[in-house]
């Protein structure tokens, strides 16, 4: 049965809401806000549990398609009104469909699969890891680990930039990146940090026949002295231009490209 | 002479905050608001003709090295206060350092030189453009055609996201990217349709050791049916995942990466 919901001091709104402005929230619930038909979609389909779904009358007309996987897997479902779909939004063009789900368990990296691995370590900004777990995705890396302190993976602009990946991607986390490449070279992956200097090895160089975790770091420091150490490898992106780097998300694209392009190492592969 | 203002409500600083806020005001000025030590002093480096310079006095201690090519580049210079770098500012994190600069003139595709182009048909994002920018000036891309209806290269989030690029890379404007293609190719250009369609030519297999004008399309609808038709060829990136597609500005800086990664035409070769 669905409820209507038409004040904002509603108490399960006024708990969603606060899931997409706060990532303490989030952290202490276990529960993320989903915005858009799409992307509530793809929560659904990749077996998400979805404790609420909200939606506006105008979005069950205009999005009845997308609701439909949505309203079979969620507990509970809300028709709002657009007062309440205003306070919920964090975009500037709402579809009117919103949905709390609860966040998977946390894999640790020792359950990483034996495939390309795109490793993160203190990735700041939203867009930029919502964009490589995309590209991820797309080029068909098999795994991403993220260390040290990135940016919640469950916040709005990251599962918008990922276009659900965050939810199809086996994604790993682990305090310390050093410590995990340790342990993932003990198991057999082979290790490539990525840094901005020319007398490094081009990327181009590089045979991916083999399992390699890519290491990719901090949009303004780069990675840590000490993952850069726990490395194998030391690898660059040749550049000839006067930008001294590429931003994070485009330097991993290359970078992911050139560990899958020849056809090597992938997920569905 | 540094004058002093405090007043939000000062002509100089509200016609600055303007340009910052208004892609009409920009136009109608031929002016355009740059926020940031770095990007001031790039502007300045890059011969952008400097109007107005407003810093802080924080910014004065804490930026001095940057803001000395500035000052001696801009006509008048402004000491602010806070609540006036505040009007300015459209970061969350001011550096107290701002400058009026005069746009380059719009230099038609009929100037473009005769090595690699990326053109992009109707971006709309502003993140997208300046990553763009900053991941072909990177690269050693000679030129960026700009053509349709693209976001304004002179927005504060396009400025900052590439880092720069916009006073640094050749630049150029068209209004139709099929008439404009046309006129390449009579020129010596070859040119390829950027599609996710996986029965196009996978981008691996182009030889890029002539000029090529790579065209990339909107985030949502990919380029015009007219623009694809105005190409020489269809090429793809081959894509193993699940995501239907890449973001546009990771997929241009793959595409961008494969016309200069045998080391054929660039910029500075």
């Amino acid at each position: 049965m669905t409820e209507r919901i038409t004040s904002r001091k509603n108490d399960a709104v006024r708990a969603a809401a606060r899931l997409a402005q706060s990532a303490a929230a989030r952290r202490e619930s276990g529960l993320f806000l989903c915005e858009g038909a799409r992307l509530c979609a793809d929560a659904a389909l990749s077996g998400a549990a979805i404790e609420s779904l909200f939606f506006t009358e105008k979005a069950e007309e205009k999005y009845a398609a997308y609701l439909a996987p949505i309203e079979r897997a969620a507990k509970r479902a809300f028709l709002v009104s657009e007062p309440v779909e205003d306070l919920l939004s964090c975009t500037g063009a709402s579809q009117g469909v919103f949905c709390v789900c609860r966040m998977a368990e946390k894999r640790r990296e020792a359950e990483l699969p034996l495939t390309h691995c795109l490793a993160l370590e203190t990735l700041q900004d939203p867009g930029n890891l919502g964009t490589a777990l995309r590209t991820a995705e797309a080029l068909g890396i098999g795994s991403v680990l993220l260390a040290g302190e990135c940016c919640d993976v469950y916040s709005p602009k990251v599962l918008r930039a990922s276009m659900g990946a965050v939810f199809r991607l086996p994604i790993f986390f682990a305090e310390s990146l050093p410590e995990a490449l340790g342990r993932l070279s003990a198991r057999g992956f082979f290790s490539c940090a990525a840094v901005p200097d020319s007398a490094a090895e081009p990327v181009t160089r590089v045979d991916f026949s083999c399992p390699c975790v890519m290491a990719v770091g901090n949009e303004g420091n780069g990675l840590s002295r000490e993952a850069i150490d726990a490395c194998d490898r030391r690898v660059t992106i040749p550049m000839l231009g006067r930008a001294e780097s590429l931003n994070a998300a485009s330097s991993a694209a290359i970078l992911m490209w050139e560990m899958t392009r020849g056809g090597g190492v992938r997920r569905d592969g």
